[in-house]
């Protein structure tokens, strides 16, 4: 469905509560195929991609984050949904995180994943390397610079012949506004640190690292967890930033078992 | 309830899939009573005392923990249980492990939270380190011995008053006959080792581990995890190897996401 | 040889830059006679026991561990050292903390190993645990109780006979007088809280720590770490509380590498 | 001075018992400016540029990693070297392993620092990776892809002028040769796996891990350590795979308490 005030692209998926997945950078709506049909049956789930992913409009322009929480919002009041309970991943999570401080009368619990509180120096260079990365207008070249530290070491030995058919399917869909796209939302949070915000947020949040994460390790993790009143962690074994994706059904079961 | 047969106390809570819950060494279905609440929404919960634990029959001989699998089996039997989850804590996940590999069928799901694959020098150090406490015939001197290892050194530094009730409690309820069937529980599983026998374990298994439990860490976890086809682990954060008290919420939690 | 005005048995061996080695608490001049023999070659090394330690007086009453930075002022007085290399371990870390602190101008480059800025109530805890254990006055009661959270699992594991041969060591050598010794020690230092007091050491400080150390583990190193200007810290794989003990030769070989 | 039977460039530095250094891939002997300058005075240090590296000759065919550790040993016999202390660090810890197997009557003491005993698929694509940013032969470009991790968040944050500078000598100095060159290093070791020769290595062996490096984890590391009989390990903290670089005191005074 098309939310068009904004060119947001969304899908409501199965009955319930209702739950909001927000994408990281590099996903889309289509990130989450396995996961809704798991979550569909014990929430209404809701994914839509957020403006310059997928299938939703372009933005163009330099544009901050926050601008996320915002259409965020109207979606939310386009759907006439009054409180939901919110996932954020990587990037969505930094969304979730500035919505959640800022709306907090929107939010039944918080699941915050695989995020941060604040862009560092790394962080600002791994976005840069995304960046030059993305510059090359080619899948494989992209998949070949930016993954092997999004997915675990172990997922990695374990699943070769599918990141293999991945790299394919980066070729395929990647195209230039694609990228052009990337490459905006990587210079979007470049200012981002919501250290003295999130403790603004008072609802029951759960949060779900992975041992192998890199990009936003325990620790950065660990940081948000001290600052939210009532947050608990749970660190999903053998995987990396891409727990999500590399533990399907323990990363659903989680969810699952934190909301119902 | 009464299973005359053995002389085991269990009780029956709840409706739905029968999840069976096998306690640590110093527990007993008492232990429980917060997760109940939780879990009988869900689940038909099954809780009991093995011989020389809470209100259940003295074995007073020497014997091997694989008694308390067998045991097990005559319990299902009599309630006439075909196929139970199963969730093992500690010594309970020892046994667990054995009934699990020796008896498949009885077993849809597993859970094995905060245990090992084999009692090594280290853990049959840390048994006699309990039996000698227990041989104080003292509750509040077990508790001073005893428990610092068991909660985590964030729970101490937070908990502390509740510690302090909880140590008085000790005081009253370990009897004489409490502490020869604990001295007893903690000689039987001195040969312990199913490293060789776990992965016949075919069906789904999550492991629960916490990230400072200092007597079962994640590497006997891992192991485990390792060994066992279809399993997935889960480490709690700022936790010990009571995690299953010390996070009540965030433990059911995962308990529920992964059975229901 | 015996410093008569505190009372204080104390030994110098080999010659160089001097090396002053402070006891941790179950410990005495004895336990670094391997070290001896290796750190003589390089250093003049100094160990002595403190009071209520091994040949040392003992102090008979309550007193605050700060007693023990006095204590090593003086000492240094008598030998004529204005200016000495300083490790302290565990309890004697927190000593060298204090006098650090409080003396500057004495110390030269600084080892904390395997020690604490605070005794926060996770360490009242386990210190409590060593006073009810101590107060068996039997050596292998206390063997039993205390040690197997001051060694490695790994270690544990790997040197069982040498262990139990130990324990039988301190069933001869522990008597009632270094049983109320300990007590007394295990009791000075409940207040210890260096937290604001560190940031005062200047010089060049390692901090040696180790990954199986669960009484003061890697966390409370850390914050050592960052509070202390001109410290860097180094983790001893495989090894526990012990880890002097445990791992000799790579112990020594950093304590060389770093003051010579 | 200059090995003119394989064009090898070295550098002898100081007197003492022979120590020779072994460069990571994207290394040169100009890594080694601030540890010459620490360890010559102790030791007589060895550097050189191997094959495709810094001053050394061009290799232009395809050519496995082993061919380097017969140019070492080559080297040696050059330089009249019967037995020596060896440093590999990450690319040259591999080689390392591979002469130290293979030729152990030439080492004396090992330093096996931030490597691998086997390139596996994650390393692989880390490879790739390095290969397909060498492709774009500009420093800067190849700077932001790959340097954010090969040094720890940790260093990235605390030093990010000091990373600016380098990115601006990387455009300087790497040439269309040096990139060439650096693909064909990269291309040499994909079938590098010493898992069943490493037992061979019996001589006193150090292994320095840094606890952010997330090209050869700590895991690596392990592996490594428990297959060589006489082998330790320390971790550096707060460090990555460049820990060499990122703490340069700590490290040179771990490699010198280790050989004196």
């Amino acid at each position: 469905m098309f939310f068009e005030e904004l060119g947001i692209y969304y899908e409501v998926h199965g009955e319930g509560k209702p739950l909001v997945l927000l994408n990281g950078i590099m996903m889309s709506t289509a990130s989450w195929i396995e996961h809704i049909k798991i979550l569909k049956n014990y929430f209404q789930v809701i994914v839509y991609d957020m403006r310059d992913q997928g299938k939703s409009s372009k933005l163009s322009i330099k544009y901050d984050i926050s601008v996320h929480s915002e259409d965020l919002k109207k979606l939310l009041e386009h759907l006439g949904l009054k409180k939901v309970n919110l996932l954020g991943l990587s990037y969505g999570g930094q969304v979730a995180e500035i919505f959640a401080s800022k709306y907090p009368e929107y939010v039944d619990k918080l699941i915050l994943s695989n995020t941060t509180y604040k862009v560092d120096n790394f962080l600002a260079s791994v976005g840069e390397a995304w960046k030059v990365a993305a510059k090359t207008y080619d899948g494989e070249s992209f998949f070949d610079l930016a993954l092997p530290f999004i997915y675990s070491k172990t997922f990695y030995n374990n699943n070769y012949n599918w990141l293999k058919n991945r790299r394919k399917i980066f070729k395929e869909l990647l195209t230039k506004e694609w990228f052009d796209g990337f490459i905006r939302l990587a210079s979007s949070n470049l200012n981002f640190d919501v250290s003295n915000e999130i403790e603004k947020i008072k609802c029951e949040t759960l949060l779900i690292a992975a041992d192998e994460d890199i990009i936003t390790p325990i620790s950065d993790m660990e940081f948000i967890n001290k600052k939210i009143k009532k947050s608990e962690m749970v660190i999903i074994k053998n995987s990396g930033h891409a727990a999500f994706l590399e533990k399907i059904n323990i990363y659903c079961n989680i969810v699952k078992g934190f909301l119902i």
